[in-house]
């Protein structure tokens, strides 16, 4: 029930305009003013844990933003889409955690201590992640000392990169005739992925994703031809993926140096290899389409 | 402009009440009454193949739900979660195409053509499915035909079953400590399984999902013993997962049959394979908060 009362509240007011970019500043307030009279809000600390999807805020989902807008603190780093942290409540605190050059950053460590002892004053603290939590996100890491402290904490899945780019790029990631199976690597540097078992990933009817991959993309696609992938498998990269800005540059294994040196490696970046990229050629939509309804940009 | 007219209407006026089950058909009917005097709502048929997430209404992202309450047409199967049907406009046709025992079900190639003649006629159609539609969702043949005739369409990403149970059973598909990375397959019949290489599987710190699996887990266990994995892997099997339902049966690779005899096997149903698992005993938090705001059952 406070449930019920909390959406009708958040959705059938004036609130809802925290959606509207144009009209954030009003609709924050307005919000800020539901929740100031909200007796069903706890006053006892809690780390909500968020997905916020692969940039696109409108690919967020209502529970998240329903937590965003009950959160005391928002904790972010540079993975989060822009405009999303202006979707919390305007008199949140805001901690961004890091990592761009020449800004201080936190440390895992510092991250998780951060969050118990946040919650442990009685803060409502919303750390938010790109994409979903528990892929590359460390979002296990962060809530396992949480979690030995007894502390309350939720979490929240996100579109993962993999999803939002391939939805955006029109690359279906499994498709009966060419991808029975769907795996998810980072591009790591190389000397971390000394004891990656390439042949492994090499299996027919099967998309290999690369997150996080621009720099070392050419490494990771020479690795899998000499595990035996052919050097003519397609790869997509892509970049501002979800995004208006989003970029797809297509081509094969053996051009994935190119690929990557004409790219500006902006998140979410994702690669996606194998033979479901040339179905883009049918199915790429975003940024085509014109007249259907709710896609003007 | 047009874009956020849409959303403002949608979401600052009553038609918000959508989101409430309990006021759902005054919601509806506001809504339709916004459509009805909206001139940015194109007339040209178009599919929105859209990804309702693993079951949870909560987990719908905005995009999925906005494009669903513009549809004239709305295509579902089985896996799409109770209630999220019931937030498209209340005017909307229901087209149910299967599959459950008894019922008429539509193949695959009368699904695909029916899209294709719903949009040729001017219809706006929501193509709904569990999870995400490129992830063992057949999304990307259901648009090909409609592509290739040249029809409009857009592609809206979902939470995948792995995501959101994962999440929700407070197990995280990659950890430093634990895996590195993860990939998706699918429980098929055994006789489709014959080519799949297990030895590639089998690989150390990463998670396997296997989806739609309870009835062949026990194989797909055998196999992926057979393959090197040891009998003691911890194994999740998650019934319902992100719903107030939701179970999770927790064991290792040799006691598949245990497990899989004692559920139900309804959907989202995922089985989640690697010592990632053992992170649930400390955490799972779903259905175990009681203060935290906005999770109240």
């Amino acid at each position: 029930l406070p449930r019920r009362r909390f959406w009708e509240r958040a959705l059938d007011g004036p609130a809802a305009e925290l959606l509207f970019a144009g009209r954030r500043a009003d609709a924050v307030r307005a919000l800020e003013q539901e929740l100031a009279t909200d007796t069903t809000v706890t006053t006892s600390g809690a780390v909500y844990l968020i997905g916020t999807g692969p940039g696109d805020p409108d690919l967020l989902t209502f529970r998240a933003l329903r937590l965003m807008q009950q959160a005391d603190v928002v904790i972010f780093d540079r993975l989060v889409g822009d405009g999303i942290v202006d979707l919390c409540r305007r008199d949140a605190e805001r901690i961004f955690v890091g990592k761009q050059a020449g800004d201080h950053s936190y440390d895992q460590s510092e991250i998780n201590q951060l969050l118990v002892t946040l919650a442990r004053g009685g803060k409502r603290v919303a750390r938010l992640k790109g994409g979903d939590p528990f892929i590359f996100g460390r979002g296990g890491e962060e809530i396992e000392e949480l979690a030995a402290a007894g502390l309350e904490f939720q979490i929240v899945p996100g579109i993962t990169a993999a999803l939002g780019c391939a939805a955006y790029a029109g690359i279906p990631l499994t498709h009966r005739e060419h991808a029975h199976s769907c795996v998810f690597i980072t591009g790591h540097a190389p000397e971390q992925q000394a004891a990656r078992d390439w042949q492994a990933l090499v299996r027919s009817q099967q998309t290999i994703v690369v997150y996080m991959g621009a720099a070392t993309l050419d490494y990771t696609a020479k690795r899998l031809i000499e595990a035996g992938l052919a050097p003519s498998t397609p790869l997509a990269l892509i970049e501002r993926g979800t995004l208006a800005e989003q970029r797809v540059a297509v081509g094969t294994l053996d051009q994935a140096a190119d690929l990557a040196q004409r790219s500006a490696a902006r998140p979410p970046l994702l690669a996606i290899i194998g033979s479901v990229v040339r179905l883009r050629d049918k199915l790429a939509w975003f940024g085509r389409e014109r007249c259907a309804a709710g896609s003007e940009p």
